[in-house]
């Protein structure tokens, strides 16, 4: 028998019926955390009433998180928040926002996540937790309200796909890049159901925050989710951040059976732009400068952490937003919010014209009331979605970026990579 | 013939037909400054088209502010600010946010509102303008639209009340609660299309931030507007503000005619708080203390200023937002921003746990999609109104008072006025 990817050595742990669980297989597994937001109509909680259930499996594992509607925009929000509120009353859940954060970020500076824990969220980017070497998985209510019930769930144990990451990172390229190149090798659907492991040098050189963006955009290669291995860099990560239970270090056996490779060398990449409409046209992104823009947008669970902050900063510092542009930008939580404020960044952005948005999903999708274009506006961001309509107005338009890219062409007010030697241009 | 009022004054010196209005009289004036906000449908640039306008009288005098809708929450707000971004860049007059803050404040910021001025605006609190020592009057979009195209408007000089502010401030009460005061002996509909006179030895230890809170809550008592004298503090304040016009210094006449005179002793005021639904139902607010409360919100044109800021600080300082209760903050301006990062506000709210709008008018009314309270809260806020669904929910209590009692309210989870000695508890 072949070696186990980290999919299926998580799975393996996490089974009760079966110990050894491999691509193909269908298990009940055990869930570490469940996380329920703010978005979802009905709720899970909504469900798992439906469904006769009393109290939790253990609420000590369910996060409920006001994220998606981080200014509480309106009844329809505020009255979901009042509903949450009470759930978490009732079975001693923890609740938090809104204002907070994201809660793929909140959970991780909580320590709550960590290597070989298997996440549950109702959020599409649950995935984001392959960063801290753990399987997160995006799930619909009514299969979270089932593991609310029981604290499992079943799975079809993904086939894997090795992302080797090899090189060094040049200038202006950053893990954005990286996944949207990923994106670009893959297409939209190409990962459907698949896992993504990633394994490779390059690794080393890519923060958790990076690594948390280039899981996060697993989703929209269609992948269930996307794990990288263990390591010092997560190690040290996890340290600080107070993670509390031990840690169950999961790497790939050498023989790990992979249904496909993909081999990127970041030192070859070009910073990248997806166009509207569709995540997988993406393009090198100098072949779109040039282009007019009316909005920019820096935040959301991709790229709304504090490195990405500071590459943001580092461009707008004693810069103008350009006249005719409105640039939004949103911590991902109050703690990076926080740690902005400490170094001078809000600062940075305040004086440079931005709009702030509160802490969560703002600027994200339309849904969170914040940040909605004008009809015929080109919106570059550093979010994860351009289909039509994602930022609430079907007439805008939206590229895809990294953070420098999107707070250098909202200071020159068309698209632009910033200059290479660390000059940007105004 | 008796002495002027300020009014007659200004409004005699705006007047080219009758060098020399009275009370009663009806007149055509020049305006000195026509504000526009995004809040209104249709805009006064749809009638002024409508009317058969091409080029606005002098577009030095218009500003269009885009202050109700600062996070642009939807399609209908970027939609008018697409309209209104067309009309500024059209006629050359000067476009104003998103995200720089409330119209009042900023334009004061800017130096463009002094004594002797009269200030038009669609918003209905123009008569926050009256710290300068100018008539502000809010109006509705036609007569907006016949100024833009005309540079004039016609008016009936309003009979004036004198407000003769004796005494010194005690401990815990401030401009609020002298605005409140007001409230509570004109009632709501006291001072219908008259104007508020502030005489009295007390104005001398009222800031300008003061006198603006007390102008602004004029018009819920009906009046058209609400006038302080100019002085030391207002001359200072408009050379610190970068005020360039010659300054047309009002006073009112030994001998003016007044058609009521009241007398408020500030030394025997006590905190005011206005309770559900109508703001003439104030109370002291000892009297309402203990009762619980899920939201409290600090900002608006009413007390989003620096030393409102400061009072919310100085009692969240190394505090924490009470469990269960929201606490909203919104800048009144983009400078009042930059201004409490500066001094280490922005991270005491950050730290204590304070949810932060963008610089405008959100957390005021509904519109502004930020706050919205779930049904049943009781919400405390800073802000002017409080009729049912002010804040986007027809099942939200409000209560108005000042920004201290909200942050104090918002610590301690009830209504609560701060300790008296400086001391606050949580």
């Amino acid at each position: 028998m072949t070696g186990k990817t980290m999919v299926e050595k998580i799975l393996s742990n996490k089974s009760k019926s079966m110990a050894d669980v491999r691509q193909g297989d269908l298990t009940i597994v055990d869930v570490d955390l469940m996380v329920c937001h703010d978005a979802n109509r009905p709720q899970a909680s909504d469900i798992f009433k439906e469904m006769g259930g009393d109290k939790v499996y253990d609420p000590d594992k369910v996060k409920l998180v006001m994220d998606h509607a981080p200014g509480v925009p309106n009844q329809s929000a505020s009255g979901i928040h009042a509903k949450m509120r009470e759930f978490s009353s009732e079975q001693g859940a923890e609740l938090i926002g809104p204002g907070e954060g994201i809660c793929h970020q909140i959970l991780a500076e909580k320590g709550e996540v960590g290597p070989g824990d298997l996440v549950l969220g109702t959020d599409s980017h649950t995935c984001t937790n392959g960063a801290f070497n753990a399987i997160g998985v995006g799930v619909g209510t009514s299969d979270l309200a089932a593991a609310l019930l029981t604290g499992k769930t079943w799975v079809k144990v993904p086939e894997s796909f090795q992302v080797e990451l090899e090189g060094s990172f040049p200038e202006n390229v950053y893990p954005k890049d990286v996944a949207l190149e990923i994106i670009r090798i893959l297409k939209a659907d190409g990962a459907t159901y698949k896992a993504l492991e990633f394994t490779g040098e390059a690794i080393k050189s890519i923060s958790v925050a990076g690594r948390m963006t280039i899981s996060n955009m697993a989703v929209e290669a269609g992948a269930k989710t996307a794990i990288f291995p263990f390591d010092n860099v997560l190690k040290d990560w996890l340290e600080h951040s107070g993670y509390k239970k031990e840690m169950t270090e999961i790497s790939p056996d050498e023989d790990a059976k992979y249904e496909r490779k993909i081999v990127i060398d970041v030192s070859k990449l070009r910073p990248r732009i997806s166009l509207p409409d569709q995540v997988e046209n993406i393009t090198d992104g100098h072949s779109t400068e040039g282009l007019p823009i009316q909005q920019a947008v820096i935040g959301t669970c991709t790229n709304g952490r504090l490195e990405d902050l500071r590459e943001a900063a580092r461009i707008l510092e004693n810069k103008k937003v350009a006249q005719g542009v409105k640039l939004f930008i949103t911590p991902a939580s109050r703690e990076t919010y926080a740690q902005a404020l400490e170094e001078g960044i809000i600062e940075i952005f305040i004086k440079a014209g931005a709009i702030l948005g509160v802490p969560g999903c703002s600027g994200c999708s339309g849904g969170a009331h914040f940040a909605i274009p004008s009809d015929g506006d080109n919106v570059i961001t550093a979010a994860n979605r351009n289909f039509v309509g994602r930022l609430g107005n079907k007439k805008a338009h939206i590229y895809l970026a990294s953070p420098a890219v999107v707070a250098q062409s909202a200071v020159s007010g068309h698209i632009k990579i910033p200059e290479e030697g660390g000059k940007t241009a105004s």
